[in-house]
């Protein structure tokens, strides 16, 4: 088939006639996730988490602002060959990304596609930068577990009990430079979640609320685009975490999908999961972000991996409504990468 | 000058090969915004703010979903043909947006621009449109007085003075369908605003947050076009209110552009201001979302306007980062648009 044009073929996805280039990337984690298994493919790691700030949320902004800096400098470019910045984090109106990219003059779309924000960035930023409409755009996504913590469950202070479903939210960022023209990894395909929401309720089991958008997402993915698993080296999800990641390959087994060589997690591969008492994995924003623009990206530009998919997937509620009684909406949206 | 293709230029501005269509649009307000100038213009007028729901968040997420549906429909289109949601709003972690497109089965993109999120989903939307990544995309905002004042000021039984700079959050939705194909007013440019903070710190005085930004992305708007105030017939602003508007003509005469006599605010029109005691006027992403879908868009159709500038501004904070003695960043974003 020769595609003329960009398109949107099957339901849910787009395929690229140029694929856009992710040019350059860059991430940065906190203390914990630097001892972890991934720990040298970041840029920098935190010694302390309030990095020199006053509050969390400062220092979550500044991780924002230095790992967009960054990857602009990584590709080779300025802040001012930037069109647009695509930034969303967890905090209450996404304060993270506002006061993170305050300062660097650059044109500004906030998201909030909760922990998938990343792969929502990349997305809508390769159809800005394939439809003609920017020479480069600036994705990021950032989260902070002290932040995240205060604001959806406890104070730290309180030192409550953890469940074993429940997830450890990664202090990390992760900025991707997507460009029309240079060199790097290319997004050929994005495929575009609906947001599903079995019924679950438990906020401390997100892996299973988040697992059937997954699954939704994939199988779309697969059906829009012919391809099958095989023709990926990695499928690799935001922050399923454990419990997730086991729900999301038994449900695609049962639409006639093995995936389960082929999976992995940014939420397992982020933390030695038992030594690091994380519980479930990883989550947050960051998890995906500082994954994927740390340790795949690498991998990719050392054609490690020649295709991988990856999905982020979010979980969309606050817990003021699930406290009304309301249950889980979970996202997760997906995007091809060729290296 | 011929123009090839879709084009960034200047600094900000996209002018589309092919303008995107405007192919339908729907409105639905409150009680109190059904007794202002522009109540016959609303596709409906809620009796009860909470709309038979229990709470204010859930009436918020059924006008989300009731003004997405009724745009749809006046579109002549059905939800298959929409291959995405753009949709926002200011309760934390977008709830509003989320639990209202639960059920749609449409794939979302959750945005945060606070006020400037009704311009901000168009933007996009038109780049996603343009760019050939989707047929018709459907961009919905929403805001609810009650549900905002509880989060962002003073829960309503407080009962507690007003300042004269405080402007009302407006209870109301807007959702338009932008298309490739179809009839309707078409977006010739979008130019998107980048983070302004000018140093206000006054919660209660949006407007003056607000204003720099304004200004700021018009005046990028007539550089990066070459195009000046009465090219337009309208320079509409979502919600500076009394306020804002004020700064925002004296600022830009301070730039060299008149524009006193072609500016209008969404939050000046939707109320009356004298007699509906709300101070500096509308505020709220409904209020920009309320008043381009129902009035400015019947007014385009009409021809009444030909040449509608909409700029929709944004405050980008949460109330505990200004408590904690962070001043107010602000932001614009513009779309032109001709009948």
């Amino acid at each position: 088939m020769v595609i003329k044009m960009n398109e949107h073929i099957g339901k849910q996805t787009v395929i690229f006639e140029k694929p856009p280039i992710i040019r350059g990337t860059s991430s940065i984690v906190g203390a914990k996730e630097g001892k972890g298994p991934l720990s040298e493919y970041f840029d920098y790691v935190l010694d302390d988490d309030k990095w020199g700030e006053e509050t969390w949320e400062k220092a979550e902004s500044k991780l924002q602002k230095e790992t967009a800096q960054t990857a602009i400098k990584k590709a080779k470019l300025t802040p001012y060959d930037i069109n647009y910045i695509l930034a969303g984090d967890l905090l209450n109106q996404c304060i993270g990304a506002h006061y993170g990219m305050r300062d660097l003059g650059i044109p500004f779309f906030g998201l909030y596609g909760a922990c998938s924000t990343m792969v929502e960035s990349m997305s809508i930023g390769a159809m800005i930068v394939s439809g003609n409409c920017a020479e480069n755009v600036v994705c990021t996504t950032s989260s902070h577990y002290c932040a995240a913590e205060k604001q959806f469950r406890l104070p730290l202070e309180y030192g409550g009990q953890r469940t074993p479903t429940s997830q450890w939210t990664v202090t990390g960022s992760g900025s991707a430079v997507i460009s029309k023209n240079g060199v790097g990894p290319k997004i050929t395909h994005i495929t575009t979640g609906k947001i599903i929401d079995m019924g679950i309720s438990d906020l401390n089991n997100m892996g299973a609320a988040m697992a059937p958008a997954a699954a939704d997402t994939l199988c779309a993915h697969f059906k829009d685009t012919g391809l099958r698993p095989e023709d990926y080296d990695l499928i690799l999800t935001g922050d399923l975490g454990v419990v997730g990641s086991d729900i999301l390959v038994e449900l695609m087994m049962g639409e006639g999908y093995d995936i389960a060589e082929l999976h992995n997690d940014c939420g397992k591969m982020i933390f030695d999961i038992e030594k690091q008492d994380v519980h479930a994995g990883g989550s947050g924003c960051g998890c995906c972000g500082s994954v994927f623009c740390g340790y795949v990206y690498q991998k990719l530009k050392e054609k490690e991996y020649d295709n991988v998919l990856v999905m982020a997937t979010g979980a969309l509620m606050n817990p003021q409504i699930i406290n009304s009684g309301e249950t889980i909406p979970g996202i997760a949206h997906a995007i091809a990468i060729r290296a």
